[in-house]
């Protein structure tokens, strides 16, 4: 890209009561604001599709959790909503996409800790186009490698400090991380912790999947349970608001669901891997650090089948 | 604070040769900008002391060596220069000083990605007022804890792409350590690894002093050795301007220096341990999780030994 994407601010303000539009082609943020100079603040990524936010009220949650673990007092959710809804309007409204399919908003809820030295956070709704490498990528699938994330999966209970669970604007080693695998020659990465556990991408969640065969109960047949798993939520990582509901729409359709330790070879050994989040969605795994994860069919059925669950939810 | 400090902003910008004055009452900042949304860029803080910044050399070289890190391309030190004493001369002609031992003057220098989807970063320099809870720390001590940092002394060398030896913006962490340790009372943290080295401080270098008692040469007589001792740079900390500039100094004045590895009892067994930084300069630790260092006597002494060399430091 050469020049930036158009976007809609909405910062929240107590004189406005469904956010204050703010021309985005202006600074809008004082130089001495915490979020741009410590990276002190929480943030959280949703999309809005044909004009609908989906899975706000998760979001609006992990923003309320992640603040909390900063000592960040942040507007209450409705206001948060009014925003939301005022920058997807104004989106649409002066960016109306061609068609119904590329009606796809990125949608940014901001909180930094403020300036430093006056009292109160800034906060913001941020709306911008969906990025085009992530929607291909969902069809084409990514390659992806290993990285350490130099944590191991108890550093997160044991020290509140390092704020794992939480997601802040300081995202430059994720950044880095995503510098890195693209240096290599892969389009993502997956982060594992120094006790040998599968934790987390830089911007996703890690999800796999295996086919297994099974008695039907008829005594005569069989047929093929599916089974989806993820990281276990204590390790550190962000809880993923994607896959929290995928997997309630995956266990309604009959879907077993499991949930790690997990270890690379769990990767490796599965029939499909997928790396999922709010904007790019579902993308399959096709490699992991070179080597082909299942087979094109199976990772391609079961990603239709996982898209089409995805797809009923609000 | 409730109102923000007075502040003076100087952009780098190649339209202006001794750098952009900006009114830092006003926004200055995209909200794109990627040190905003992502903790995206790197930074150093140096003090000016009766208009003359310290160490100006060493800080641009780190800033250098963590915008490598980071795959920052930024100005030429020469351009950095030339803000700096904008940015000081500025700062001393709206907001002179009450005396010469207040004519301090904190002097930031700011990186960041710039906005999402354009070229080029955004480079500026700060300048406000010394804290006076700085100044006051320098001369009553501090007490601190001892904080997991959650990584092995390995991690930074294993994995580059975990930042640890850049200075960036992403600093939610030890912004989060600094609260904690408030929370128990405490005024600073020093951070240890998980193989149970001491590291550095959310914001300082750590260092420590032994007195030995040493034969003096003439077959009678006895001496004091003074030896400095410091982590050793390879595990993962910041290399310290602050403890270079020191060493340098008091091993002209005949101190004999170390570098770790360091445990935590090398802490409470020290005849005196510092946090050293460039704004709050030396600060005396008092007690370390509660456990006095050494005496109030030999603290005082040193530190005043210390200061000394220090003030000697271009």
């Amino acid at each position: 890209m050469t020049s930036p994407a158009p976007t809609v601010l909405v910062f929240l303000d107590p004189a406005f009561e469904n956010g204050r539009i703010a021309d985005s082609s202006q600074p809008q943020l004082m130089a001495t604001d915490l979020g741009a100079t410590r990276g002190d603040g929480v943030f959280e990524s949703l999309l809005a599709v044909e004009g609908r936010a989906r899975k706000v009220q998760a979001h609006l949650n992990r923003l309320g959790t992640s603040a909390e673990a900063l000592d960040l007092v942040i507007p209450a959710q409705d206001a948060w909503r009014r925003a939301i809804d005022t920058a997807i309007a104004e989106f649409r409204s002066t960016h109306p996409a061609p068609t119904p399919e590329e009606d796809e908003v990125v949608v940014k809820l901001l909180v930094t800790r403020g300036v430093e030295g006056a009292a109160g956070s800034t906060c913001w709704v941020q709306a911008s186009p969906s990025p085009a490498g992530s929607r291909r990528q969902r069809e084409t699938g990514i390659d992806v490698v290993l990285l350490d994330r130099g944590f191991d999966t108890d550093a997160g209970e044991r020290a509140p400090w390092l704020l794992l669970g939480a997601k802040t604007l300081s995202y430059a080693v994720n950044m880095a991380a995503l510098r890195y695998a693209h240096k290599q020659g892969a389009d993502d990465a997956i982060f594992t912790s120094t006790d040998g556990r599968v934790l987390e991408g830089p911007t996703s969640t890690v999800l796999l999947a295996h086919l297994e065969t099974a008695d039907d109960g008829t005594g005569t047949g069989s047929k093929t349970v599916r089974r989806l798993i993820t990281p276990q939520l204590d390790s550190g990582i962000l809880p993923g608001t994607s896959q929290g509901a995928l997997f309630a729409a995956a266990k309604a359709a009959g879907w077993e669901l499991g949930y790690g330790p997990l270890v690379p070879q769990d990767l490796f050994d599965a029939d499909a891997v997928w790396l999922i989040s709010s904007i790019r969605l579902i993308a399959p795994v096709n490699h992991i650090n070179g080597q082909e994860i299942g087979t094109v069919a199976v990772r391609k059925q079961l990603t239709a089948e996982l898209n089409e669950l995805f797809a009923g939810i609000e």
